[in-house]
């Protein structure tokens, strides 16, 4: 075959725009953000526009509550947890991210209220205490009347380093600290779990010593 | 522990709606929608606009060539590939997607021109060849001076299944029918493949029987 004469065309620039920002995406490398950015280019007008919109308004439309910092609509702040007066305010659920209060939420057995810590402590990633919501924790902890805190992070290296360290910090606080038994798969990420698996871990949760 | 009394809190609303719209993306389950959805109420308003004004810029201005149906903009209907003068109209690229003519305009070795006939003969899918860009291909054929096609198909079931239909529909044009060669691994997907490998392909391509 003859060397090619003829300019190779490229990807149209809004293809390319629409691949780097789906790129940016947790977990899609340019292979899948191109797939993805073809397969919406053959989809009905009215998908993407229900996808793109959906994006916007829930991103307009949602807020993390000022209280407990899971997610909330911006007319329900404090949101609707935080001032259900049937939730027992002596027991507080502390998680790493709004997905782990959904997931423990489905097994209907945690009937007090949550703090969502948005993160855990990972040195290598550079992730703190400071960088978490812990010290609105500690405010809670003296405002609020509770009694027990249910250390509910991942049962993986920086649930457990943030778990040792909210142990610590709650220790002269006269406030009982516990933590999800090890039912949990160790390893894995809490919101993976099945319902059963996260209820007997609520169960079978044990002081920490 | 005591049964809960408290009314369990689901996703919010518009939450849900973002997670439903990406769960319809390929690929991408409800775990996999739940994480993207979390990511973007986390990250920053700018990132959330840039995505969904992509989206919809990319939907918006990104058309098919009325002749090869690779994608093209608006403004240039046909294609750049299409009206290139500097491309030897003689030999005619058949692939099944755009992505795969972005994959071989990379290896700079194929200096013809391309038709997408935007997806392959899946029975088991309901694909027949009516819905493939087939009866437009045939057209080009009488039309223009197309001495060879080059059948660029997936090297898998369906892929193979399109090639050997295509094969029969062109025998008694007198255009020449050639197939990738075999380099390309059997099972995968042409957009996967290196460029050495396609390369390889291309100039190892022979005449089908």
């Amino acid at each position: 075959m003859r060397p090619n004469t003829a300019q190779p065309v490229s990807t149209p620039r809004p293809v390319q725009k629409a691949i780097d920002e789906l790129s940016r995406l947790p977990g899609i490398g340019p292979k899948s953000a191109s797939r993805l950015a073809f397969f919406l280019l053959r989809a009905k007008q009215e998908q993407v526009e229900d996808l793109a919109n959906a994006l916007l308004e829930m991103r307009a439309n949602i807020r993390f509550c000022q209280n407990c910092f899971h997610i909330t609509t911006e007319d329900r702040d404090p949101c609707t947890i935080c001032i259900d007066p049937a939730r027992d305010a002596q027991i507080l659920c502390v998680v790493e991210d709004p997905l782990d209060v959904i997931a423990l939420e489905k097994t209907r057995l945690h009937k007090g209220k949550y703090h969502v810590l948005h993160g855990s402590i990972s040195p290598v990633d550079g992730i703190g205490p400071e960088d978490l919501r812990i010290r609105e924790l500690m405010g809670r902890i003296q405002r609020e009347p509770i009694r027990e805190v249910i250390v509910a992070t991942n049962p993986n290296l920086s649930g457990q380093a943030t778990a040792m360290y909210l142990h610590q910090q709650l220790q002269n606080t006269g406030v009982r600290v516990t933590r999800l038994a090890q039912g949990l798969p160790v390893g894995g990420d809490l919101e993976y779990a099945d319902e059963t698996t996260l209820a007997r871990a609520l169960e079978g949760r044990r002081e920490m010593s």
